[in-house]
């Protein structure tokens, strides 16, 4: 009887490539022309095998994010799935909108085998669902297991944003965020960025609108009334502002422009995530920019390692670097 | 022998509930709750049934798009994700890059029943491949089949920018495209743009940047090449200029900044889509505005009654709007 092996072999292709051809993965177009043909001339009964073979692995990976609106989650997603397709895997997009029953629900696919592992953002309580034995990355949080972490270097995303308003003579400035307070790499941000303001002699307050992760139009509307009663004698009392995120520092910017305030003469902003306008543009704000493709092929890297049960790093840090887009000096 | 039946009506929830429930979808909480109990009172045995039930459906669709990095399509992909998770299914996305080997390979899930349907945004030749019993739906492009179509009312999107410009005394005003040439709703952006304008006595032109649906640095590049060399006398000839997406309107908006050539004064810009700076902040070009949601809405509408054997409409074409973004007067 002709095996999977013999395909291979008269394909002079891996055993992997014949299966991903069987189960419908990208392959090159090169070598799936070569199994099919070593399929024909050898008369190979397709189906039975290909079932076998798809009853171990999926070829399926789930990705959690809260939602694809805020560019940066789509472009990790973009990237993610790129990645994963270059290695012959699928990918299921669960937006969470950090609703903790829809991500619990493929965290039990992944115990069934439904699917081979998942890469997350989560903000949810979620640490007593997960094993050990689960294929799992997680992007900036920290979990009680030892989870293999992903993120950007949120210390140095801290300072650098500090050090361009010490740089630039601000005297009072102010950290704006919302998202959740769960232990994970983002509280670093506003951590450093304090510390180093402090030390240098800057004024530095920080103000949290609460857990929820998206923006919404509540939380904008909340920012708009802060700044709206942080004016004295006419003008803003901050002459320097860093928020948690890019949408934050555009929501921000809006609304001082919308009170005359002058940027960046008056005040400076930096945001988080060096987002482009509609991804092609300038950068939307001064911001410091994640190196988002590169996080997408370090989970990639150490989810595909963990499906095939090989060892991982607990944690992968990428450098940050500033980007200037206009509203700083 | 206790039967799904018994479980749905211990629980006062329909059959399709349990169904869920047992594939882990998405359930409200309260109905799972109810379910979960109803299964421990009962002593019902999960696995075989689940398997069972299984076999016939996926609850798994497809939806493939050119990639995540244009907002529009991330938007989209968004709210697909959200609309079919309410009705119980989960998401595969496949970013295509016009690559229609990887189109095929979820084509080719649908025959197999590994995906129980598809919602694309295609340009590829894939004509021969679709069979009339594939639950699938096209956004703005036509098939020799008839299948359904969801798309914006292109020809009023064209209507809308040529009487902008009318309106406002342009001259001399230019359509920039680039994208697929196949039969498709976006076909008409630029022929009713075209015929609006000189209908009205307006000088109209346009440029065709070529096949490729993602816009690539090199297209950009020969945007800028193309509006470097359309100044005669230290002015740009042309007056207006309407492009067939956002990004490309962006492109175009800091182009002739960098020429110093003032906007709206000295040329008014028209992108299509409707997109907000990092979907949050202010509209990022005046443009035609494309109603994205109601767009997923309708795409789930119309695949699920096909994957539930019910009537579908050929085509479904959703109203546009003007909206100002700073680049018309």
């Amino acid at each position: 009887m002709i095996t999977i092996r013999d395909v291979a072999a008269a394909a002079g292709v891996s055993v992997g490539t014949v299966s991903k051809v069987l189960n419908n993965m990208y392959v090159k177009p090169n070598n799936r022309k070569k199994v099919e043909t070593a399929i024909q001339d050898l008369g190979y009964q397709v189906n039975t095998y290909a079932q076998g073979l798809r009853a171990q692995q999926t070829y399926t990976v789930a990705v959690i994010v809260p939602d694809l609106v805020n560019p940066f989650f789509a472009l990790l997603v973009n990237y993610v799935e790129q990645v994963l397709a270059a290695v012959g895997y699928r990918l299921l997009v669960c937006n969470s909108h950090c609703n903790a029953d829809r991500e619990l629900a493929y965290i039990n696919m992944a115990k069934q085998n439904k699917v081979d592992g998942l890469i997350s953002i989560s903000y949810s309580n979620m640490d007593e669902y997960l094993e050990a034995d689960i294929p799992f990355v997680s992007i900036d949080r920290h979990f009680r297991y030892p989870i293999c972490c992903v993120s950007s270097d949120n210390d140095m995303g801290g300072r650098l944003a500090a050090q361009k308003f010490i740089d630039t003579g601000c005297r009072n400035v102010i950290y704006i965020r919302n998202g959740s307070r769960l232990l994970g790499e983002t509280l670093k941000r506003g951590k450093s960025f304090m510390e180093v303001c402090e030390r240098a002699g800057v004024n530095a307050s920080g103000m949290d609108f609460g857990e929820e992760t998206t923006l919404t139009r509540q939380q904008i509307r909340k920012i708009y009334d802060f700044l709206e009663h942080s004016v004295r004698d006419g003008r803003l009392i901050y002459d320097g502002i860093f928020t948690s995120s890019d949408v934050h520092a555009v929501a921000v910017e809006r609304k001082l422009r919308d009170m005359n305030i002058r940027i960046p003469e008056d005040v400076q902003i930096i945001g988080y995530d060096g987002l482009r306008v509609l991804n092609t543009g300038d950068y939307a704000v001064s911001s410091i920019a994640q190196p988002v493709k590169d996080m997408a092929v370090a989970c990639v890297d150490a989810l595909v390692k963990m499906i095939e049960k090989k060892p991982v790093e607990d944690g992968v840090i990428l450098p940050v670097r500033f980007v200037d887009g206009g509203t700083t000096r």
